[in-house]
């Protein structure tokens, strides 16, 4: 039987790779490393991958846009897990590089901004000299080339033994409790079942283009006592000002109350899309309000029902 | 075949019988005229009449307290009809007695709040004898007893001539547009079908004695685009300080952000009484506010129930 | 040195004599008893009184309409104090009637519905006679007439023993913790301190005829962290649908959250009234919510001012 | 006389040099190229420049991330002045080369993005070289150096004549009104006067970590009648889900709505940045709604100190 295949920011050594250990084996899975988070998600839509791992929020950056807006648009796909990854960053070079030696920076610009402030206190003269990813600098350090453009690189800490290189200086990022949070990413139909700590993730753009659209649509979740875990814009790209909203909100969508408030979104909203309802990898559970558990729904309904149909109340 | 028996405030000649008349003629029906509202709303809990017509709000006064309180508690009743009568008073008295004799008036105490300018210009030290209906006065007045309590009435312009008085000033209402809404009270389970320009009356409770309840209550009708075009506090009696919301809506039961609306009540506050939907008097239909007409509540129900069966978005 | 002077709704032996004791003692001042609240509220007005004492709210009835109104129009007026005074009522005859020779009962109509239930247990068969006040029938009582149009009355229990009555049956109000809450009212220009534990009453028209109006007038409160007692709704009176709010906020006029919330009632509200802040007779002290003491509006001003003189944030 | 020093995104031919020139002429100004947005804002903070010019909102990739995390924290600096430029891109290269022979595409991040649709439909298998601004391929390109890592580079129109460039394209981005906003970055004390037509720029942390605080925050600009043209989430870094937001709302510091939603702001959020007023570069004025022009708050002020002192209302 043909292993399930796994598109992912690659090569071996990113923390995607990281994440996607978490999430299956290599003995279980086909690992398909990709260039960048947009051709993972592409891979999936293609068909060359059932499933793509992406970053899409990190402690430092927030969304990452790419993710965001692959999804935002395009052929559908859907959420179906989220892990957690601890952010660290080794200043890395090929052996024999000493560090009043570095004056170019290979990084990520993800990984350039997690550790500025270390960079501005021990290297306050580097220049950054964007990488593709966090490895692509490794990679280039191993393949002996002696004209690289840089002197060292910010890389993940196992990239140091998997390439061969020297460490010059660890745990050099900013925030000594950084996380990314990634996702497994497939096809529509088939959404997890309920855990109990899930989150359900959407796109919605706002009716127009006033502060009281953005109020109304926060009021279609506090009407059912849904909570927000995270709100953030992105630009819907026409003109300036016009904003999508990518937002988690606690629950599964076969929660009432989640049900009821993405219905009313759907109403009010000139798009809606539903990313996907997955457990949360914190595990914890929601704060159901009064009123707003499933069974209050049911009797909600059975209730109206039967005082439509002439019952006394 | 038995005729329907209305119990309303009588005797002939009142606002009541005039409501009445509009809503069927003597002909078609048993008129069962009453000393008050409770005892109007009693018989038909008793079952000694089908239906009673009684005052639920007028111009001066606001809403009727003994209707109000009556429909809150006790044995369900419902609305299922409202009509509008033009309020107006006359001063009458027996015959021979002049406006100069005139130094206690007999009056219903709404009568003699609706006249109150009008007195305090051209009787300002009369004394207020109560009455306990609009027509008790003229009713002594036509007995033809020597040893009135008082000198003269208040009494609707009808009264005039049915029993035999004397007008000493008519048109003596303070507001010339003044009207009082009258209902029809009948058993749940006769809803009567959307008109299209229909309201509902509902009780709530809220569910603690904060404002932000009222706020949050609120939000459940804005929520669904639902308009209020009335909404009184009773108190509850157990407490200074905790009221009961006396409401009516726009809109249907069977309209489904009505339906929407009110099941959010039921989930969230204590308790909530539904008095009944109906056609509005005034025949004014509602302003539909985006996304909330039903059939923008039955697509998102399919749509929720597609995204949830795995449809993608 | 002149006693002042207070109007009340009198004779002896009311509720509202009860109230005006714990005031000030009959030995301090001069007690000025008046036919009804309208009349004891016109004495302030034209100078024949220096203050009223009148019934605002009841357990049982919530606001005192003729209250509300005459203070919510004509010359202004505010409130100084509230007193709490427990609501009971005895039956009471003349001597030698028995219970059982009970046919019709005089009782002030709020009498009688605070007494609704006790009534329907021992006398359903009992007619209403209005009185004009708690006392008055007492007072006929004891005037020996021997043509009384009633046969006993509902008076408080004070009453009894003032006008020589025999008592038929104690205690008979059904709720048995019932209070009504007055006020002295006295001319504006005398606002009394803050004490820490104090209310304040407004009289506010929404600016338009909305469910949405009535929201963003309880917002005004939310946004500066006041939260509301009380708010009743009294139609304006002109047409159907159209309500003043009557409203009681926690806190004093002095207080800043207070200040800036009534300034955000005047700005936006055709009409906003002032009704007075003055201590609570429970002595209970605000909620005073994140972000809005006192000093923190001290504070944010002088933020404000050095931001907009250039200072750095 | 020294002339005023602009830090801004060098060197010559990028988008930010256009904007700078809308702002000052390079007669009137030192013009003080820098390698990228940090490095302009930190010239102004260490005194080596005076003001710089950064973007910081594109139609495409919505808040400039460098720019607002810059402004959000460090030493204080305030926006003076906002201009629009129209953002076009040329595919260009050295003299000789064909678009037959590109594979590699050298771009900054943003500009690659903008024209993502176009090189997928004109070169759908060109790899992405990720450039540190928009002229840096241009000027490599111009250095003749006969290894470059890339084959073309999307650069602004004009930089193709400053570095003698061949045109390969024109046009090439997806969205042919897409523009970016830069505004003109000095330190504190120095607020434009308003206009009529202003804009001012805020930093807020929410109190917690609910959905209720964004409402929360939200109320207090719709309480005051102030409308929001952008708001953007941040991360604040410290942990998954806590967001700053960037905020742009209509109107002017002096005006009395906004400073008194801003002062709303300070009280109850745990962080408020002020980073400026300044005219808006469409000139649009804001909606006033009822109550809030800035004569509606000095009436309501003298009204209330009225009030306060025992004026009647």
């Amino acid at each position: 039987m043909a292993l399930p295949r796994y598109a992912y920011l690659g090569p071996a050594g990113t923390f995607t790779e990281a994440a996607l250990r978490q999430v299956v084996s290599p003995d279980d899975a086909e690992y398909l490393p990709q260039t960048d988070v947009t051709s993972a998600i592409a891979a999936v839509r293609s068909g060359r991958a059932d499933f793509a791992v992406v970053a899409i929020e990190s402690t430092a950056e927030g969304g990452v846009t790419a993710t965001l807006d692959s999804l935002a648009t395009g052929e559908p796909l859907v959420l179906l897990r989220e892990v957690l990854v601890p952010v660290q960053f080794t200043l890395a070079a090929a052996p024999g590089v000493a560090i009043a030696d570095v004056r170019r920076v290979s990084a990520h610009p993800h990984a350039w901004v997690q550790c500025r402030r270390w960079l501005a206190a021990h290297l306050p003269d580097a220049v950054h000299v964007p990488a593709t990813s966090n490895t692509a600098p490794a990679a280039l350090i191993a393949s002996g080339s002696t004209a690289l453009p840089f002197d060292a690189a910010l890389v993940p800490p196992p990239a140091v033994e998997t390439y061969g290189l020297t460490a010059l200086a660890e745990h050099v990022a900013d925030n000594a409790t950084a996380v990314t949070r990634f996702v497994v990413i497939g096809h529509p139909g088939d959404v997890p079942p309920p855990t109990g700590a899930d989150k359900t993730t959407l796109v919605v753009h706002l009716p127009d283009n006033e502060a009281g659209a953005l109020l109304a649509m926060l009021e279609q979740f506090a009407a059912r006592g849904v909570n927000l875990s995270r709100i953030e814009s992105r630009p819907i790209g026409d003109s300036l000002g016009r904003y999508s909203f990518s937002i988690d909100a606690e629950g599964h969508i076969l929660d009432e109350r989640v049900g009821e408030a993405i219905m009313g979104l759907h109403r009010r909203c000139p798009y809606v899309r539903f990313l996907g309802s997955y457990p949360r990898a914190d595990e914890v559970a929601p704060t159901v309000h009064l009123g707003t558990a499933d069974a209050d729904f049911v009797e909600a309904r059975a209730w109206l029902r039967a005082v439509r149909d002439g019952a006394a109340t």
